[in-house]
C-alpha cells in the first residue's frame, strides 16, 4: 500500500477564508443591494503598468513567429531578466549577482518549496502572526515549529530571541500582516543570531516596494552578514500587481554553506530538475517593469495604496484605534476596540471575530480577524490598502461613523 | 547547524546535456559554417497557433483595466481551462471531473512535486530508460528506486513484472525517449497490478497529442479501474508548443484513495499552500488549445512533427537499422548500427556515445546517446521530430549518405 505523507492530517482544517466568505455572503442575502467594501484579501486593484502589458504583448508576438519563438527557458530565470533584477539590487547599493538570482512563480510558490533542500522534521521558527502557509507548509514537511510572539511592546518586530536554536526561521518585512518593519538594528541582530548558530533566515521581502523611510532596509542583504545565512524571497504581486499575472525571484547567496553543502548549487539543481523554468512571455513582462517607465508606472500604483493606508491610519486615528503599519506597508493592523473586545471577552468569544461581525454588520466592510494569522494575532484585526480608492475612503468614513468619538 | 536534505549528494552529476554541449561547440569550432543539424533536445520549433496567441493578446490587454484586471486565481486552476480540460477527456469517452483537474506549470513542475503528498524514502519504480528528472527528483525525496528494464523484446513497453512491490511507479506513454507506446492491454495490467499491491501509477502523458492509432490509449483513466490507482500528469508543452510559455495539468481521481486519505483533497491541499495559482494570462492561452480553431491550428503544427518522424523513420528503414517509436510519438529510438557498436564495445567504450561522436564528426547531426537515459538505454540513440522539417530531411539524407547500404 502507498505511503502517504502522514504531515498533512496534521494540518488544521483552514477556515479562515471559508469562514468569511460564508458570513459574507450571508450578509449580502440579508442586505440586497448594499454596498459592501472589502479590505479583506490581500489582491491588488490596481491594473498592469503599461510598460509591462506593452512588454506582454511584444512577447506574446515573438511567440507567434518561428524566428521569434521561444522553447525552453533556462530553469533558473532567463538572463535579461536575472540581469534586472541585479541591477535593480545594484540601484540601491546591494549586491546580489546574476548566478543567485532564480526567477520564480511568485513568492508563495518558493516559500515551501525551498524546503526540499533542508532536511526533513528539522526546527523552525516562524515570527507569529504570520502567513498561513509558512505554517503549513512546514508542517506538510514535517518539521518542529517554534512560534516567535511578536508583541506590540515590540512594534511587531521582535529581536530574536536569546536562547532561540532552530535550523530556519521565516521573518518577513514589511511584515504580513502586522505591517512591521524590521530596523537595520534589528535585522543585524537576526543575521548575528542565525550566524552565530547557524540557522538559515528566509526572509520574505513580497512588500518591499513600499518601504519609503530610507532607513529601513528593502532587503536583507543590507545588513552585512547576510549573504552568509539568508535566501530572500521576493516578489511582483505586490510591487506591480502581478497576483495573477505571477512572478517572482529568489535569492540564494553563493555564499551560504551548511554542512558543508552550497545551498545555491543545490538550488540550481531542484530547479533544474523540478521545473521548466518560467514562461518566456511573463519573463518579459517582468523585466519591463525594471526599465524607468516601469518603475514610474509601477510607483504610481504604489503611491495609489500607499493613500488608502493613508486614509485607514486617519481614520483609525481619529477614532483613537491604536494600529502598527500603513507607513512603509500596504496592511493596517489595528488593535480590536475595547468596547468590542470586551464584550466578546466576557462572552467567551473571539475579539478578532467580534470585531469582523461588527465591522461586517454595522458597516459593512470585510477585513481580516487577526487570530486567522495565530493566537499572536488576537485581539487585532487587518485592513489592507489594496482596495480601490472609493471604496477605502467610503471604508474610513462608516469607520468613523462607528467608532468616532 | 541548518540541517540540510543530504540526499542531494547523492545526486550523480548531469554530464548528460553538458557534455552533447561541449562536444558540440569543439565540432562548430573545428568546422566554421558548416550547418549543424540539431535532433537532440526535446524542444519545439514550431510558434503557437493563431488562435492561442489571439487569446493570449485578449488576456493580456485584460490585465490593462481595472475592469477586466484579474488578481488571484484559484489555486487548483480558473474554472474555464479546467472546464475546457474535463470536455477534452470527455471529447475522448473519458470522464474526468472538473475538480480532479489541477492545472500547473507543466508536466515538469508536477512530475517531483506530487512526490510531497507521498511519504519520504518509499520505494518507486521507474520504467527505464527514463527522462532523468524521475529518477533525480526521487533521489532527492530519499526514495528507493526500483529500475523496470524497458526491453526491445517487449518493445520497450513492459509488462509490471509478477512480483513488483513498490508505493509509486512512473509510466510514461508515449515515451521518452523510446517512443514506444503501452497498449491497452498492457496499461490494464499495470493497473489491475497497482490496485492489487495498493501502489499509485504516475502516468506521464506529455505526448498523448501524438498518438494516431486508436486503439492506444491516450489517457490512462481510458482503461477501467485507473480511476482508483493512477495519477495522470499532462502538458501543453509538445501538444501545442508551450515549452517556453508553460502550461499543463494534473489529474488526481477523487476514489484514490489510500491508508484511508484521499489524494485528491490532499493535492488540493498542497496547492492551496505551496502555489498561488497559475497566470491568468497562460490559462487564457492554454484554454484557446482546446477550441475548434486551436485544435485544428495544433493538429497543423503535429503533422509536421510527424512528416519530420516519418522523414526519419524512412531513413533508418532504408539503412537497415532498427528503431522504435515514430509512429504515434515524437522520437524514434535508434539501434546503434553494428559497425559503430561493435567497435565501441572493442574499445571499451559506450556504443551510445560512440555513434554520437560518428554522426556529429560525420554528418553534423546532433542527437542524444540512450545511455543519459539510464543504463537500459545503452546501445540506443534518440532522434526528435522536434526540429525543423528542412533540417531533419537534410539530416535523414545524410544518416542515409553514411550508414545507407
Amino acid at each position: 500500500m502507498a505511503a502517504l505523507n502522514t504531515h498533512y492530517g496534521e494540518l488544521k482544517a483552514s477556515y479562515l477564508f471559508r469562514t468569511i466568505d460564508a458570513k459574507v455572503a450571508a450578509w449580502q442575502e440579508a442586505h440586497p443591494g448594499q454596498r459592501l467594501l472589502r479590505l479583506g484579501i490581500g489582491d491588488v486593484t490596481q491594473p498592469l503598468a503599461p510598460a509591462v502589458i506593452d512588454a506582454l504583448h511584444r512577447a506574446v508576438a515573438d511567440q507567434a513567429a518561428p524566428s521569434t519563438f521561444h522553447g525552453y527557458m533556462p530553469e533558473v530565470g532567463a538572463a535579461f531578466l536575472r540581469e534586472a533584477i541585479a541591477n535593480h539590487y545594484a540601484e540601491r547599493n546591494t549586491a546580489v549577482d546574476v548566478d543567485e538570482i532564480f526567477v520564480s512563480n511568485g513568492a508563495s510558490d518558493d516559500l515551501g518549496d525551498v524546503l526540499d533542500i533542508f532536511a526533513r522534521g528539522i526546527t523552525v521558527a516562524l515570527v507569529e502572526p504570520a502567513y498561513p502557509a509558512y505554517l503549513d507548509a512546514n508542517i506538510m514537511a514535517g518539521n518542529r515549529i517554534v512560534q516567535v510572539e511578536a508583541s506590540p511592546e515590540e512594534d511587531f518586530a521582535p529581536f530574536p530571541p536569546e536562547d532561540l536554536v532552530v535550523d530556519v526561521a521565516y521573518v518577513c518585512s514589511p511584515n504580513n500582516p502586522t505591517g512591521a518593519v524590521f530596523s537595520a538594528e534589528k535585522l543585524a541582530a537576526w543575521v548575528a543570531w542565525a550566524n552565530r548558530v547557524g540557522a538559515v533566515i528566509i526572509f520574505d521581502a513580497a512588500y518591499e516596494a513600499f518601504i519609503r523611510d530610507a532607513e529601513v532596509p528593502r532587503s536583507i542583504y543590507e545588513v552585512p552578514g547576510a549573504k552568509e545565512c539568508a535566501i530572500e524571497i521576493c516578489s511582483l504581486s505586490k510591487t506591480a500587481g502581478f497576483t495573477g499575472t505571477r512572478c517572482g525571484w529568489t535569492v540564494v547567496p553563493k555564499a551560504l554553506v551548511r554542512e558543508g553543502m552550497g545551498l545555491n548549487a543545490m538550488w540550481v539543481r531542484n530547479r533544474t530538475t523540478k521545473t521548466n523554468g518560467i514562461s518566456y512571455i511573463l519573463q518579459r513582462g517582468a523585466a519591463a517593469v525594471f526599465t524607468p517607465e516601469g518603475q514610474a508606472q509601477t510607483a504610481r500604483a504604489i503611491e495609489i495604496y500607499r493613500e488608502n493606508a493613508a486614509v485607514l491610519m486617519a481614520a483609525l486615528g481619529a477614532c483613537g484605534i491604536a494600529y502598527t503599519g500603513g507607513r512603509n506597508a500596504p496592511y493596517v493592523w489595528m488593535e480590536v476596540p475595547e468596547e468590542v473586545a470586551g464584550r466578546a471577552r466576557a462572552a467567551g468569544e473571539s475579539p478578532s471575530w467580534a470585531l469582523f461581525d461588527e465591522l461586517l454588520d454595522a458597516c459593512g466592510v470585510v477585513g481580516t480577524p487577526g487570530v486567522g494569522f495565530g493566537l499572536a494575532g488576537e485581539g487585532r484585526f487587518r485592513l489592507t490598502a489594496f482596495g480601490n480608492p472609493e471604496d477605502t475612503r467610503e471604508a474610513a468614513r462608516r469607520l468613523m461613523e462607528r467608532f468616532g468619538r
